[in-house]
């Protein structure tokens, strides 16, 4: 850094930060921003979220008595300006790398993180449960009064306020009297947000002490009529103050309204905090407008304001260029439903607001009628799906395997237990690196091939990426997922558009024939696989190795040729135990393949921890996923230990 | 039946009910609330939601163009009378029975079934989707224009717009212009409804075609703000309205409000449904306020409205008493869950809107402080439960085990990545009979087992339901999960309230010692196992038979010693694939004892497909998990054929 941050310099906790004086605060952000800029464009990351909460989040450390008050951020990414105000600075520039610090919020790394996140809405309830314990402790421990008056603030942006959960959370929180303090961090881009000194002064006037107390008479009126306000003068307070505010939803739902704020304007910030902070008799949510990217021109001037980026030069705003050696696995899925889509017109795309980290964006200028970005809302995107499905429509949900847990009853109840031909993309499938554990992609074959009527694919290519998705679009017996990973392919040659291949459902192929041991892939792990063939062959020892394709239903003819022919077959998979190779075995033991002592057979799957962020290829490393770990696997089942002991990375 | 029915008796599709007349239309209601009253008092299942639909279920049909227009009834428990009106009174006293009519709505079963449910709020997101699809498909075949205006209407029930995928629907819908009625059937009990002539008026005119006239002035002035309206007159008009019906929520998330309606009342109903028919260019949310076991005094006068019963007489509503030979694992549960709530004042308990189906109504008697309903919000409960474990809470969640998968991630996320000590108390485990394959607790074992961090049990009997509650309350290193069944336990002793044991984590048991084969049980196949012993006992066959009561960790020790000492080990559990049996798999070849060929192992599991309705003693011999079929497989695993083809049921 050659920028002084002398106010910075001494902040580096919240107990600092309140000794500044109010003046300097401003002062403080620009610092506290310049920062975050450098940090992330050594590092990449999130930056134009957390741009956006620079002010609101040294108010919030000023205002509240943190880590004692609860701070919790939802999703998290916005959270790199907290970190650095909360004794991270430090180490700020390790971001999302290997052993450093986390991308998101998370519990084991502060304790100014009381609740980690990285999916979105969850937000609100754990700040619920959190006021809740509070409340439950000061009843029980009477002579520990001082736990009685802990603050509960959740932090949460307006596009989590489309997820269910977040609703489900208001619903009940706004029927419990609590202190609990919801800020609603609205950076919407796409209208021009309602901030002005006029609506600063009513949302101050609002919070200040005396219009509580006309406010706390209109609730003793309603009391016992939480979601039903039916005094017409309380009524009439909260919607003339609707009218002016539109906060009228959150009323309804049992929230006392603030807002809109400038959540750039510490004059406008600061008060109402303040304000806030004092009404401990029931959940208040304050409406703030932010601007995402704020304060850094050039991600300003990007449509998606550097949401999230790569290393990136801080006066150009250019990111630096990743070396690409094969088309992206998402940018070949999309490619290939574009394709399908042109033949067949019932194919529709729908993406829980992701829409171009699935590709969808693709889909969606080449058929805008036939996308449907349905918001932060995955239960809804695949009973939506299921619904087009029901009448004929070719639906097909791009989501990332970790968002299609959110939505993991929709599959069981709606899709598959009516055999709805429901089409399920599964981007980011097994280890996605920097984004971490909250990302990963580890249990969708476990969950999903437990469930009757499924059939599941996995991409070993991107050739065969193209393949299943021309394959899920002609088939309709059954929902049919296939999951595929983040990055790029292999680099293997693509089919042309006219020549994609419709695979057999159940059906394997086998890439290269060999006599000991058989190595049998399912989905990304199939280069790894092929070089632990290599590696296995310049030791004399040789490798069949077969693509699955599908772990449901399973080419049983495929597995029992492997298991009969060669003295080990090893499952190789980037999914948690319980999916693909769980199958196999179970196969295997049902068929009587292993009465024998003929075979052994071993499975290699993710290990059973939460891995924490690094390169995608040192989680495969440490998950024990790579060529060289297959290969020494191998070694080891054929009681090879000395060469397997050879085997170095 | 003795009582005449001579409307009915014409009108049993609803063709043939729309050739009445009007005046007609509450007789014919009479007659068929009547019909369900007595069909269900030979069959039981669930009364109190049908009968308060009545008049609404003949008033759709009569004015909507059933099956073309497309009726989906969100949960379906309220369809008795739909399916009595479409074609299926023959076949309406074989509800819920083995190869009789499913207790919700199916597709399989008709036509007037567009989409089938069971668990809440999917309705409003599967009509969305089947809306879209008109509007697609409409688009895409400008030759065939009378596939344009087919409607398609929900209903759903107070209770689901407590879940956030509701709102999730409501949200996405509001936001798209197209024809789609979603009917909420208000019967909260809690609340006297404001219905009254006025309000029916009101809604008469609000939906009326002039007030439309105006409505779509303020709509055009409004157009591309679907959110966020910011044009005072039509925030007037909104709120205007608000004020006196109360719908602003509705209106704020993009839906005309129509409402509320008195549901028996045909005079405001079907003039409501027959304007609502013809507003086709955005959603409209018709609030109906009906009475849940409306016309059968004996629901009326019962504090849950009969919601669900047994057989039942129908004179004095008296269900008939089922033979109890054993305590409900339920109430075990609850009970042990109140004793170690009286010992650890921290222990709370949550439960999502099924109080007394989880036994949570006990615990509310006895601590209603420490009880939290949080509606019908599963996602919410969990993280919810995780933010009290954050601050040293120890909440149980008890919840269905089918209906813990709408709370998949929540569990993923927020509690096993954080490693919080919730509680999961699963119930319903396994094939639960007459509720039928929605209801089946079959996957938790797999998609639960497959997480890092979890700890999983399951009972074998209400006394190891004892312990593990107990276990589970003493025990805050990791989230842990006990699974029990539906129904009355073996009818083992009880453990005195004091001298519960706390069980060591991840060891399992041996209750009968024997030489040739391991029975090897996880849950409530207990029972079955240890006659299965008996059954080969008989036949000279010794059998250990183990509890391994846990699914994570396993007792790798007890599963070693049983592989070298037995020629066969055999494991059952009444979950899907992926699950225990696939982790004593996994361990098996990991450990090499599948290597050398002495041993044979064999998983039970059920049956990979969704079972339909029928007792659970019926659904578990399909499945063949009975005895029989336990000693069955044993023999035929010893190359005993003779004496397994000799073991009859």
């Amino acid at each position: 850094m050659t920028v002084a941050t002398p106010l910075l310099d001494r902040a580096s906790t919240p107990a600092d930060l309140r000794k500044l004086e109010k003046s300097e605060l401003q002062q403080l952000c620009d610092e506290l921003r310049t920062e975050v800029i450098d940090a992330v464009s050594t590092t990449g990351g999130h930056l134009g979220s957390g741009l956006g909460v620079v002010e609101l989040t040294a108010a919030i450390h000023y205002t509240f008595d943190t880590p004692r008050d609860r701070l919790i951020f939802d999703v998290g990414h916005q959270c790199y300006p907290h970190k650095v105000l909360t004794g991270r600075r430090d180490r700020i520039r390790t971001l999302r790398q290997k052993d450093g610090l986390s991308g998101f919020t998370k519990r084991a790394e502060s304790e100014y993180d009381p609740f980690g996140a990285a999916h979105a809405a969850t937000s609100i309830s754990a700040a619920l449960g959190m006021a809740v314990a509070r409340d439950l402790k000061g009843e029980a421990d009477k002579e520990a009064p001082e736990q009685d008056d802990r603050r509960v603030i959740a932090v949460i942006g307006d596009g989590s306020m489309s997820a269910g959960m977040a609703y489900e959370a208001l619903n009940n929180a706004g029927d419990r009297a609590s202190q609990l303090t919801v800020i609603l961090n609205d950076n919407d881009m796409s209208i021009a947000p309602p901030v002005g000194a006029m609506s600063a002064y009513l949302a101050r006037a609002a919070s200040s002490g005396s219009y509580q107390g006309f406010r706390n008479l209109a609730k003793q009126l309603t009391k016992n009529l939480p979601k039903r306000i039916k005094n017409l003068a309380a009524k009439a307070e909260e919607y003339g103050r609707g009218m002016v505010t539109g906060g009228t939803l959150f009323e309804e739902l049992g929230f006392y309204y603030v807002g809109p704020i400038d959540g750039h304007n510490l004059d406008h910030l600061l008060p109402v905090l303040e304000n806030v902070k004092n009404i401990t008799d029931g959940p208040v949510l304050v409406h703030v407008v932010t601007e995402k990217g704020r304060g850094y021109k050039m991600a300003k001037d990007k449509g998606d304001k550097l949401h999230a980026v790569s290393k990136f030069d801080v006066i150009s705003g250019e990111e630096v260029a990743k070396k690409s050696n094969a088309p992206s696995y998402t940018g070949v899925f999309a490619e290939q439903l574009i394709n399908d889509a042109k033949r067949d017109e019932k194919i529709v795309g729908i993406t829980a607001a992701m829409p171009s980290g699935t590709g969808m964006d693709k889909f969606m200028k080449a058929f805008p009628d036939r996308t449907f970005d349905v918001g932060i809302a995955e239960q809804h995107a695949v009973t939506f799906a299921a619904g087009l499905a029901a009448e004929g429509i070719v639906p097909f949900c791009a989501l990332y395997s970790t968002f299609l847990q959110r939505a993991y009853d929709s599959v069981v109840h709606d899709v598959a237990l009516q055999n709805l031909p429901v089409r399920f993309a599964m981007d980011r499938a097994g280890l996605v690196g920097n984004d971490g554990a909250t990302h990963a992609g580890a249990f969708d074959t476990a969950y999903l091939g437990c469930l009757p009527n499924m059939v599941l694919m996995a991409a070993g290519d991107e050739a065969e990426l193209q393949a299943m998705v021309h394959t899920a679009a002609l088939y309709d017996e059954h929902p049919i997922g296939f999951r595929f990973p983040r990055g790029e392919g292999l680099g293997v040659d693509l089919y042309e558009a006219d020549k994609v291949p419709e695979l057999e459902i159940g059906k394997g192929r086998i890439l290269k024939e060999g006599s000991t041991v058989a190595l049998l892939s399912f989905g990304g792990r199939l280069g790894e696989t092929l070089k632990a063939a290599d590696l296995l062959a310049q030791r004399g020892l040789s490798a069949t190795v077969a693509d699955a394709r599908f772990a449901k239903p399973l080419d049983e003819d495929l597995i029992r040729r492997l298991a009969k022919e060669h003295e080990v077959l090893l499952c190789v998979e980037e999914g948690s135990i319980g999916g693909f190779g769980s199958f196999v075995l179970e196969f295997l033991v049902r068929d009587g393949l292993l009465d024998q002592g003929q075979l052994k057979v071993r499975t290699m799957h993710l290990p059973d921890v939460y891995q924490d962020q690094a390169s995608p290829k040192e989680m495969y490393e440490e998950a024990k996923l790579q060529a060289e770990d297959i290969a020494r696997q191998a070694m080891i089942a054929l009681g090879q230990q000395e060469l397997a002991a050879d085997v170095t990375a």
